[in-house]
């Protein structure tokens, strides 16, 4: 955390100066023109606004038909990727410390010498050694919206949602220039005559779930499987004998169906997903009357013969499972170049089942990847080209959950295999290696965006072979070099909008940061010279960090370049945290972690939602500068800056 | 954090169930009969009113002269074992989150060969591996507050600070039965006639610094040598090619005096320590008129060549250095076995130079310590003779500082040695080693309580020797045999007011645990059954945890006494926290770490306040009974409980 850059402040840290201009006034009213107004406080939607709230110059209305905040239920799987997120927005150590953590999955099948009772038949480590600093964990979604509510409030822009707006329709104005998004809102629980506001956006972005009226509106629709299969969910405070009873645990009865245990924060509190019916062709499963009681009495028989007394029912809810997915996520119109208006992200989107846990951690990717993409296009820095990325990116990695989903429901809800000919049914061990298998999958960190604008090509994957081109930046801990703290690498990438460059040395070229340095400091090609607005800090777009693979305590300040000592701020004071080292005494060395070849050294560019873009050589200045060429705006010439 | 015991609630779980009865009014008025009675709102009164405030059957009021709290300077130094009671409280990693972590500290002397520049002579790790789970950090005391005040805030009595009350003298009504401290408050900035209150308290607490009024209204006093050393302190946004200002450093010139370096939180923000002219024979350093501008010219003359560009002062000060301390911390007098009613904490009893980072540590340990001995005699759980051991206990500690400063200090105003033959002068190479011999003491670990009323001998500390009775429970990572997490095992010992008896499975004693758990669940001379108060949890006054020798994967559930599977809460629920496991696979196994006697086990009673009181024997069960029978109050007969 850095702080106090401009001048001394008392208080809590994490309270952002006040923007001068008071963006928005909490209940929204008066407002006409917004730069982008959300739809929907959903973790899609608060993900986007406490993005775009960080930026005092952009205009966020964030709007929910609701009365106010979630208090309890729906999702509560947070994957390790999604804490990497929550690092970057500032409240990952608040998840941990209030969530469960799934350590370890057990699976349980019929006991072959008593069938009508259970038995585990396996249990394996939760998420693999080493995929993330971040461990997966459960808490409810509320707890979630919360951590970004607070983030929004303390934010420069001070955001807050406003309740009781529901959006009618939208409409594009042709005709008009700028803030062509016509939104019609009704204030729900008014009873004034003119009950209904209107609302002039730039962008428009629906985040108001399954039934979205946004994605109605641009005439685009969810495609899929029809459901026909029953579950239900319910949070409760129960005793329990069931020995798992605080693992993750996949149930499966030999012919009562099967309970999928997701323990919960708190140390008490249990998620129980339970098996129902199959449904018959277009029966809904509203109609079946379902009560909290039937699905306790399903519960307790598939755990027999172990105990289950329900003592409170927090919260519960059936539901049918279904994979549906649109096939774009924007309104623009298949071979049109005109740039998107209005998007659509997370269950808008795409609706899968709930037990894989990816509902929650999909659609708030979704939105942090579109949200700096917006912000960048809104400030100024970068061509309006790069928001039809967002659907291309996020619409193939919404195919690849679908399909996963619809495999492992499948998976789920098909009997344990109980004679060798039994065609239909599953080996409990195929389970079990199919969640393995899945690991990455599930734990959001196998996500890969294909070579596009935004991201380079795999030409010079081998000088940095642990940080691939398209994923998620894998941080590993390094030492900072001026005050010898052991860090993340990868919290350096804040949710800030910015993209970050990591030099790493090569032993080989010697110089060859300095004379990067200098590239970037002085050259007339230089993007950070180029792209970097007059009286902004020097790494307000563009922020450079060095990794040297000499111990800390070897490297000597004088030799830095002075663009790793930066100067910042109203007064100019030196930023010192963009030099970096190994940690050779308790280790691992990152160069060795992630395959840096230590003769060449690399340049890594990241984007400001985490994802690699480029590795390349570190001489590399003509690509380095192509790459931004293609989609930032240059800006009035700026000096050479040492 | 366990939460939801007694049901389901919604919003953040750190914010606890308000008491029914609102125990007092913010602004304290029309309050006369109070339990306790804080005057002062420094570290060690917040400490002390966060304790009380836990327990709504405690009627608690903390008062202080100023107009409202902390905004900033004074004192910034974290010690581990501060850290460790944070995490008592439940907010150490806010603290770790915002702090400066000190992980290195370097030296400064002449340069040989240019002795009017400093160069560096040496550097070092700042805390011994292992020393403590936590780093030692550096935080603005008034965020230490701040955190002390959420804590507060959040807890069942939502104790605020009754600010504008000067306390003006203290009398004892020796014929009350109780209530019978009697004291005269005047309301600062109150125009009105009556603007003295007085408030009757069954014990006041004097934390109310070194000018205590409350240590004047008992006839105490501080003694010790006077001061003639002038320092001064500044925190300070500045620019510096100084290569160490992020790094603490200790710097001698030849002749310009000495500066000791703080890099602060944030990043920007730096305190300097700078030694000013020897003060005359009472001499008061505020006749000097010293300034700002002094300290600067000061600092920038210590550390030529390097430069030192101030852009704002956050906060200085100037001061004398002296080492006083009070030879008893209650008003008992000397010889009389009357229980104690008033007590002074912090620097109302002893007072030193900053420069250790010992004052607000050890300030807040003194009340920590008395914090939960208060609670328990208030609270009809314990005799009132355990008061006595505050003032044994925290004087001893006091002594020890007082002498530590006094050698410490002086080595720092010593003039760097010359030549051979100067007698005087100090080798900067033995001043590191003097502070590398002193990092436990100045960490806080090695606070050692001797035997008394609550601490036990050292008889059977072969059983585990990394344990030590009269510090300290040593904290280390273990697994949660119930979810597979890895926790800390002494992050069990939370500020609540309970003892905790950690049972260490012996291999050689099979069924040693089991049979201590039938002894503690059913035996009447069980000091869980008759201490326990009925309708209360059982594990409410004394807290058992047990820590087998096997990996987590192979205990059975159905082979733990239920004992260590309590039912608890309005309905029953059973607690799954009480059973760890070493780490088997990542390390260390905590039976290798604190060298606990595999073949016998042991049983190790941890106080309130984290002090190991016993290490015994697991059969050892009359020695267990007799230590609490020594303080603890019987109820009236609990039955068993399983
Ligand atoms: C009842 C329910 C139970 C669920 N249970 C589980 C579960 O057990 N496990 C699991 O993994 N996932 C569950 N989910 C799914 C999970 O909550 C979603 O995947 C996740 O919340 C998707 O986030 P989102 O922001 O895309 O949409 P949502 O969280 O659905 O948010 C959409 C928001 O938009 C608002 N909105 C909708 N239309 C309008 C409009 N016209 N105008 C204004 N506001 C509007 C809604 O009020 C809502 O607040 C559940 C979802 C629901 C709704
Ligand atoms: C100005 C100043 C500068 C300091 N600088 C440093 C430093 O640079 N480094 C360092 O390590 N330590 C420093 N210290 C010391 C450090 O702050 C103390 O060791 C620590 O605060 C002790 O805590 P305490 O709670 O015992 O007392 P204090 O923090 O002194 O708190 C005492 C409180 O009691 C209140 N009070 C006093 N008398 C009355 C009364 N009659 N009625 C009501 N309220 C009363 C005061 O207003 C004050 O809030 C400084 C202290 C002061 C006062």
């Amino acid at each position: 955390m850095q702080f106090h850059l401009n001048g001394f402040r008392t208080g809590d840290p994490s309270i952002q100066v006040a923007a001068d201009r008071q963006v928005l006034p909490a209940n929204g009213s008066g407002i006409e023109d917004v730069d982008v107004l959300i739809i929907g406080c959903g973790p899609a939607g608060l993900t986007l606004a406490a993005q775009l709230a960080v930026f005092s110059d952009i205009r966020t209305m964030i709007v929910d038909q609701k009365e106010g905040p979630l208090r309890l239920g729906q999702a509560d799987g947070i994957a390790c990727r999604t804490m990497e997120m929550f690092q970057a927005f500032g409240f990952a150590e608040k998840v941990e410390k209030e969530a469960y953590w799934v350590n370890e999955t057990t699976f349980w099948k019929p006991d072959p010498k008593r069938p009508e009772h259970i038995a585990r038949s396996g249990r394996i480590q939760d998420t693999e050694d080493g995929l993330s600093e971040f461990p997966h964990v459960i808490l409810n979604q509320a707890r979630v919206h919360d951590f970004y509510l607070e983030t929004m409030r303390n934010s420069p822009t001070r955001l807050e949602p406003t309740y009781r707006r529901q959006l009618l329709d939208l409409k594009i104005d042709e005709s008009a220039m700028d803030y062509s998004v016509i939104a019609r809102l009704s204030r729900l629980g008014d009873t004034q005559s003119d009950a209904v506001e209107t609302i002039r956006a730039r962008y428009v972005v629906g985040c108001d779930g399954a039934r979205s009226a946004v994605r109605h509106s641009i005439g685009r629709s969810l495609k899929g499987d029809s459901a026909n299969q029953a579950w239900g969910v319910m949070d409760v405070l129960a005793v329990s004998d069931f020995p798992d009873i605080r693992f993750k645990a996949a149930i499966h009865s030999a012919n009562e169906g099967s309970v999928l245990i997701i323990p919960r924060e708190g140390g008490y509190l249990v998620r129980l997903y339970i098996e129902l019916d199959k449904l018959n062709e277009n029966e809904r499963v509203a109609s079946r009357n379902i009560t909290a009681e039937h699905l306790i009495a399903a519960a307790q028989r598939i755990l027999r013969p172990y105990t289950l007394d329900v003592k409170e029912i927090a919260w519960w809810s059936v539901y049918e499972i279904g994979q549906r997915l649109c096939d774009r996520f924007d309104d623009v119109i298949e071979g049109s170049d005109k740039p998107p208006r209005v998007f659509i992200a997370g269950d808008a989107c795409h609706t899968h089942s709930p037990k894989a846990g990816q509902g929650m951690n999909v659609s708030m990717q979704d939105s942090f990847n579109l949200g700096w993409k917006l912000a960048s296009v809104i400030r100024g820095l970068a061509d309006e080209r790069i928001l039809a990325t967002y659907s291309q990116e996020r619409q193939a990695v919404a195919k690849e959950l679908i399909d996963f989903d619809r495999e492992f429901a499948k998976m789920f809800s098909a009997r344990p295999k109980t004679r060798e000919d039994d065609e239909e049914g599953i080996e409990p061990a195929e389970f079990q290696r199919y969640f393995v298998k899945q690991g990455r999958f599930t734990a959001g960190t196998a996500t890969c965006y294909r070579q596009s604008l935004l991201t380079g090509s795999t030409e010079h994957q081998s000088l940095a072979a642990g940080f691939c081109v398209g994923t998620r930046f894998h941080s590993a801990p390094v030492i900072r070099y001026a005050d010898a703290k052991t860090v993340e690498l990868g919290h350096t990438v804040e949710a800030d909008g910015r993209f970050r460059l990591f030099a790493f040395e090569g032993t080989g070229e010697p110089g060859a940061i300095r004379r990067l340095c200098d590239y970037l400091a002085d050259d007339p090609g230089s993007p950070i010279l180029r792209f970097t607005p007059k009286g902004a800090d020097i790494d307000s777009v563009i922020d450079l960090r060095a990794i040297f693979q000499s111990g800390h305590r070897d490297l000597e300040r004088n030799k830095l370049h002075p663009l790793l000592l930066p100067r910042k701020g109203r007064y100019g004071l030196i930023d010192h945290e963009k030099v970096f080292c190994p940690d050779l005494k308790a280790g691992p060395d990152i160069f060795d972690l992630r395959a840096i070849d230590r003769h060449r050294g690399c340049l890594i560019v990241v984007r400001p939602d985490q994802y690699v873009a480029q590795v390349i050589p570190l001489d590399a200045y003509d690509t380095l500068a192509a790459y931004f060429d293609e989609f930032l705006v240059q800006r009035p010439h700026r000096q050479a800056i040492v």
